[in-house]
């Protein structure tokens, strides 16, 4: 079984990836992200969906036009453990691709 | 402009629709949904969302594994129109499609 991130881990590797947060009052982490348009940001979240199910890990997300946000737990581990950690650096990889500075 | 509806042609537009509400505290209508799994759950958005860009009127979403939140209002009416009712019948018919009694 997997094991959730220490408090201590968890913020290391936070301070490794792209605008992730703690989520307010959950074990879980969060980022939102704003794209240029619905387009934009569904294929983004295709993207990500396919990553996902190959993982077997799946978001929660909300999506607004351009606007998606994003958290993620495992379920099993009542918090945040490394396939969380695996699943956010991908999305910040494919963000990067799609968000210009 | 798109006017909104009233709340009696709201009402009526509902009484045709499956399972949508008025969103609380919204002038918007939602609908929960629950799929088979996320393969199941993601093909129906992505239907949607194609759908959704072609009217360019896109939805609130928010999705965890097999299930869908949805919210639809008319930004620029304030409230519900025959935009959303289009969109809603369009989802309507698609989890028709998916979704066996």
């Amino acid at each position: 079984m997997i094991q959730k991130l220490t408090s201590e881990a968890r913020a290391a590797e936070l301070g490794q990836l792209d605008g992730w947060q703690v989520a307010e009052g959950r074990d879980a982490i969060a980022r939102s992200l704003q794209f240029a348009d619905f387009n934009e940001a569904f294929g983004f979240m295709t993207r990500v969906a396919i990553k996902a199910q190959e993982m077997d890990h799946h978001p929660e997300w909300f999506n607004v036009y351009n606007k998606v946000d994003i958290t993620l737990s495992t379920h099993e581990a009542s918090g945040v453990t490394g396939r969380d950690i695996a699943l956010a650096r991908f999305i910040d990889d494919v963000a990067k691709s799609v968000l210009r500075p």
